[in-house]
């Protein structure tokens, strides 16, 4: 965004003026050296146009018109899930057999929960690690849901298992590893079910929100940004959380956001914390991995939640509420 | 940190153990393919010795000793100014003039503040940017904060000024870009003061200990950690505030932890959402930038909140009283 | 890797020892107190087992297996394309008719190229920017490579594409945005051919090549690791190239590498320093994007290299043979 | 940077010439919707003003000021130490006796340096480990680099050993920690000797080369960047080096630039294929630690090169000339 200087703008007003209004800038001089805009940095805070234009000395305000018009649309938008915030997501990293599937769903539902999660397909970083029992975890996920009446979230890992996901899902997720996986975009925006669309490990603000524009322009329903932590440098935590970002999609953008608090930490005595952070930061909610026997998990089993760290957890929703 | 096996140990019953614990592990096999020990990754969470050793199939745990005994000797201290949790540390970025100072300080005390922040020395980025009033603005501080009864915080540039410095600030903050800055950190030290220590830029949770230690070697009070958001990739907020490491200082090395909310997000807007954010991590309370006039500000006026903007502040903090 | 102690061991003479041999060590004490390992850490140059354990004090090594054994048993691999090192792989970002990818195969040809590279399918940031000519873009890179004895190389981007691409390029890329999309990886590998993996935004070297692991353990041929800048934090090149990487890759794995300066720097001004560099730190080859009119390009344009700045590579090239 | 259009201006023709210069371009519109200017993104090709203001449809050009005029100013200016490119610089991490300054001396002048390095004063992360000999290891340093007729590059840890350092020293040292130190670069450029400045773990290069503008204000004769890594995620090498912000500096600001590779990789045997990448990628010449005895060494020696070592480095710098 540039702002454009009237021949006789006091200079030094103005910016005192957009100081004032939050906005950072910097001054732009034409080839006599005189001051002609005020470029303004992306970490400024929002202002109205007409704010701006209407400000002695500013002549115009020169923008780029937004990247992510559908993702600007559903500004305000609420998470297309079941419950009033803060929600609860939880459920185990894989989804096990129909016995664990049941008992984290009994888990979720007594903790709050109004949807549960969990993985019959996983992405794994190793090709001989557990991937997931597949299309029958499906099964065994939506009828521990149903059970306990719960909405269900799962991860759609390849193209042609959209369908199979669809069929049972009412959010779609994509993960981190695909938040640029293009055609994996366009077949899970194709099936016009809402999604939640998890943040690439080193993705901005930006390339993020069009990822999510990918996913409306392909029929989407409502996409639902959640941060997972990005790439950090500190190995005493899993992952680096940015509730700076949260707040930003929140309070700037308006837009639904949820935050996964157990990948972001990796750590099971962080969980309760971030989760409580997270909301206050905006969020709509969390989405934690539980497991009625951490010790016996498939995959993640250090960063679940079991029964008895639940109740810290939703101590933490109900103050929210 | 290692765990080491008894030749007849169950690995896996073992393994199943440290997870229920909340331990990410790894095996690492002897020169014949036997697993003889378990490597427990930094993330995982903390847990008691005499547990770990009291595992069957577990021999022994080896361990690298704590290399910063002075800060772990202080777990459990409480922010050494005036006021119980959640603590308000708010001011200027720069000590512009009596006035400025005696104004902000009214601000400060009005939204609930026991200490008074503001630059006398401050560090620039550009040589030619305004850089404090130097010893004169030291007492245009204190007796601003004298005539609201609030402490003083204020940083240290040079260590020819830290005399200067601790004579009249209650708590000696040490910036950034000095947070490896050894031969400061040992003058500070020497003051006896207490200290508010930032962390550096890129600075590990670790490095921000032994940085600690250095003062705690050298004589300081107790040590007061400050996150302020690390280098990040995102250019739409200033700095990455990084809660992970405030809930693990506060959490699993139970450290008095400040977190300064406005130099990470550098943007007016999202400075509440933050501070919440960080009360509910667990920080001990947040030092804020405000000033009577942000147009008006030299430095870092886009970030600072006025008289309206911290009405927002002071509900946020009664909200966790 | 934890280097384990005689009871009798003289420690600081064994922790001289391996310094000698450029390990970076770390003690580990038991409950009593005593020194009984010392953990190497990762940043340490390679070492032969047998040398390690033939030093007076040390009773074992102890180790987690490699989890990449497929990606080791490739080491010492030649890149697949034809030619000897320096490779160079050239060609247009985009394909964008038949006239362009028969100019831009006789500008690589000229320039000294083995393969000509160019994308039928072109992950885009935003949805609504150039997305290849798809199918037909890949006869035409064939039909031009062909006409100057020029191997193919070029993008999947989605799993219904694979036998497409295969049907035409000597050598599958998967882009930085798939390298962990392990639906894909199965698909391209299943292939059967060899495959350029380039690295992810924020991979670790480790999920590198663990991301190999699962292209060979899929059944594809040899896989060819390629650097092409991380996520940084600068924003005068568009990403920061990490040779470190990639003499890491070549010198300590034996991996064939390959390096893409082009996106790395997203300036033409450092491509040539750059490959290079590259080259210098022991890369088979480069990548490079060239365009016969790079003011007519519809995408990369900026970065594309014409004939007049292909003359400095292929001096560059030329001084290496 | 901005380039304004004339009314008639062909946006699509303007672009596309920025295009063929190597410049990133976007869009700013302004109230009605009209293209007005062109955003010049910073990564991309340095253009002369003249060449841009006379292009068909363009208006003018708008720009900041260069906030480092001096450090522009000495643009072309060679690192001010005997000897033609490539220098090598080369010696201990730390000064251990007169025995091993003598001993290291003669290894690099050996291997074709004409400056020693050493460390009279030493920053450690921990305040246990060892720090160096101080003043006593100035004169240690100094006669041997006498004996060998070597020149003297030693790092300043503290504003009152300026002139200590100054006194023996060719060329002071300003260590990555201290880059934005202000107090100690204020001091250390009023020696008004050479300065070697070492970029901070995560400066931005502008932030380095301000850096710079404050030596140079302070009165500092010529101030050489050196490039030592800034902080990565990969636990395989000890720093990520960025020689793309070296091919920066000396291709696009023509600055003096060296490269320390044995920190930045931290892995001896990373050290001179990197060495060689720095040469290619534009550097004027390396830092390299050397030691007589690597095993005996007090700090850094895994990542230092014994005489052996010496041989590689030394045919590499001989390839270069």
């Amino acid at each position: 965004m540039l702002i454009t200087l009237r021949p006789d703008a006091d200079v030094v007003a103005v910016e005192a003026a957009l100081k004032g209004l939050g906005l950072w800038t910097t001054r732009l001089r034409d080839a006599d050296g005189a001051a002609r805009g005020l470029r303004v940095e992306p970490h400024s805070a929002p202002a109205a146009l007409a704010t701006l234009r209407a400000l002695p000395g500013v002549a115009d305000v020169w923008r780029a018109p937004s990247p992510h018009p559908r993702v600007d649309a559903q500004a305000g938008a609420a998470v297309p899930l079941p419950g009033g915030a803060p929600l609860l997501v939880a459920g185990p990293c894989s989804v096990e057999s129909p016995e664990q599937a049941h008992a984290a769903a009994a888990l979720a539902a007594a903790a709050g929960a109004t949807a549960l999660r969990g993985g019959a397909f996983k992405p794994r970083t190793s090709p001989y690690a557990f991937d997931g029992h597949g299309r029958a975890a499906l099964g065994w996920l939506r009828a521990a849901a149903d059970a306990h009446d719960l909405a269900v979230v799962t991860e759609v890992l390849g193209e042609q298992h959209v369908d199979a996901v669809a069929a049972v899902a009412d959010v779609l997720q994509v993960g981190s590893r695909n938040m640029q996986n293009f055609a994996l975009l366009r077949a899970v925006g194709a099936a016009g079910k809402p999604v939640l669309l998890k943040r690439g490990m080193a993705a901005t603000v930006e390339e993020w929100l069009l990822a999510g524009e990918h996913l409306l322009t392909a029929g989407a329903g409502t996409v639902v940004f959640c941060e997972r932590g990005v790439r950090g440098f500190d190995p005493e935590t899993r992952n680096l959380l940015d509730l700076g970002a949260v707040a930003l999609l929140k309070h700037a953008y308006r837009q639904p956001v949820l935050v996964d608090p157990s990948h972001a930490a990796g750590r099971r005595d962080l969980v309760v914390p971030l989760a409580a952070a997270a909301l206050a930061a905006g969020a709509d909610g969390v989405i934690i991995e539980v497991h009625p026997d951490p010790g016996a998990a498939r995959s993640d089993g250090p960063q679940a939640l079991d029964a008895a760290a639940l109740v810290a957890l939703t101590a933490t929703l109900e103050a929210h509420r």
